[in-house]
């Protein structure tokens, strides 16, 4: 078994291919062709830590994976970060155990961004004014990034709670050329943009309906466990098309689960992303049409980026 | 992350340590002290495989571990083993990956051979005539091996459908030491032993109740999924100490499901090992009885085995 560190995987991967591949999984998601185990999950009370073991394998595919993701938020205090995560990969004709990525949960950020981008490529509306960005963390900063590539605008309006961290995004933003607003509250982003990306670890809502504007794609990745939200449920309500990553996931801890248990919405309106990438439902109908994307992040991106990736390093 | 070999962990593991830290581990799971979350598994039909993740923490402790077993059974005609597997250790206070394992499923074998010797000290009778042993392969020599230090009998019985490969096994017993008589069927073993292993990976039951003889004791192996039997049911109806490593998996798929389900025995009858170990169970109580002891194989035995390996590995 090969051993690849986060600075080999970084410079081989190629993203063009991910994006291929993490579509290729969500299709094959939504057909019911990836077999995806129950998720373990670990907790450490007196360390401030958690600890989750997610595995998937795509039938058919080369290879399977399973991933572990640790999150030790007292860590830093120590001078350690708080995620690490490594992702292996195995060989689905003999169980071979062909690589380790010791990632450090990198190929996990890349794979939640490039879902990102695909669901842009999908709903956004044909002329995006400004792109909204709640959140100026390592996701909200990957999410910006990897819109580029499917859109042409380079406005942008952002949001986050700390003055110093929103500064920071402000420079990095620039820096990828884009003309930088900071706004004062997330209203002022939802007021200017109509392609909007929540990436916060938001326990409450932070967007509402009222503000958003006709045409507005929202993706929210953000509700990625139980207690997190960063919607307001009558926004869910509101949506047009609301596309999952899955159904089932989503219902359970996404922003979609707090507009089912308020009964704003029904089940038969979430539609899955691969069902849209497959085209057996359609995405944006019209360019007045509130969209939104519901993101919470399955295995089966996991075992396609970690493939891709051991692929890239095979080269 | 280090990654150590098979050999690397064979050359520095401590058994009389490991031996400790698995009764340790029996405890804790008996007591709840021990995270296990569900097993994730894998089928591969075209390829004839299957894989298994395992995972365990005892709280407390100073690592937790992750174990992936693959078994492709087509292998062998590629050149390669059917089995494979590896655990990885992780600091619990931080998340930390300390040490990959990759022992290829050995520290499996050797913690399911030390759960034999650990009930085996328990339950064997005070005088063993001799020790009988069904199954010729790995862990049927792992079983004799590890009885040795707790049975100063050195008569053996074995039986194997495999006449070649009885014949290597008489060999290797012999080089232990044992004076080896070659049974022709299960019941010439059972008439003969009092002390009696099961490692085989039969389906239907090979030793009948009628066979044994009081106060013998019968440690079973082979039951570690589902579909697995080596015992008549009516055997483990006529035990009269019935100890588990894991009540609710042996209930679920062990020997005593089986009588569980013919209703010769009830729930209430099955006593875990780690509460014998902890005294809160008596284990044989008299010279006539009847024993039985049925071990599925519990994570909390990898996380034990592989704390112990890597700690050994350190030094």
């Amino acid at each position: 078994m090969k051993v690849f560190d986060r600075q080999a995987i970084l410079a081989s991967l190629d993203i063009e291919q991910a994006v291929l591949r993490l579509e290729e999984g969500f299709v094959a998601f939504s057909e019911g062709r990836v077999q995806v185990p129950p998720v373990q999950a670990f907790a450490f009370p007196h360390a401030n830590g958690d600890c989750c073991i997610k595995s998937a394998y795509l039938e058919g595919s080369e290879t399977f994976t399973v991933k572990v993701s640790t999150g030790f938020y007292d860590n830093p205090g120590k001078g350690l970060e708080s995620n690490d995560g490594m992702m292996l990969v195995f060989c689905a004709r003999t169980g071979a155990p062909l690589g380790l990525l010791a990632d450090g949960g990198w190929l996990t950020c890349i794979r939640t961004a490039l879902a990102g981008r695909i669901v842009a490529r999908l709903l956004a509306p044909s002329r995006v004014e400004a792109i909204g960005m709640l959140g100026t963390g390592m996701q909200a900063r990957l999410q910006l990034a990897h819109l580029m590539p499917v859109t042409a605008c380079r406005e942008l309006v952002v949001w986050g709670r700390d003055p110093a961290r929103l500064e920071a995004y402000r420079g990095f933003a620039r820096t990828l050329g884009f003309n930088v607003r900071v706004a004062s509250k997330p209203q002022e982003v939802a007021q200017a943009a109509n392609l909007i990306v929540c990436a916060t670890p938001s326990r409450e809502p932070l967007l509402q309906a009222a503000w958003i504007r006709p045409g507005t794609h929202v993706t929210a990745l953000g509700a990625d466990s139980v207690g997190k939200q960063e919607l307001d449920p009558a926004l869910v309500g509101m949506a047009q098309r609301i596309i999952v990553d899955s159904a089932a996931q989503c219902s359970q801890y996404g922003e979609v689960s707090h507009a089912l248990e308020a009964g704003l919405i029904e089940r038969a309106q979430l539609v899955e992303l691969g069902a849209v990438l497959a085209g057996q439902a359609p995405g944006r109908e019209h360019d007045d049409q509130v969209t939104l994307a519901d993101l919470t992040g399955v295995a089966i991106q996991d075992a396609q980026i970690a493939q891709c990736a051991w692929a890239s390093l095979q080269r």
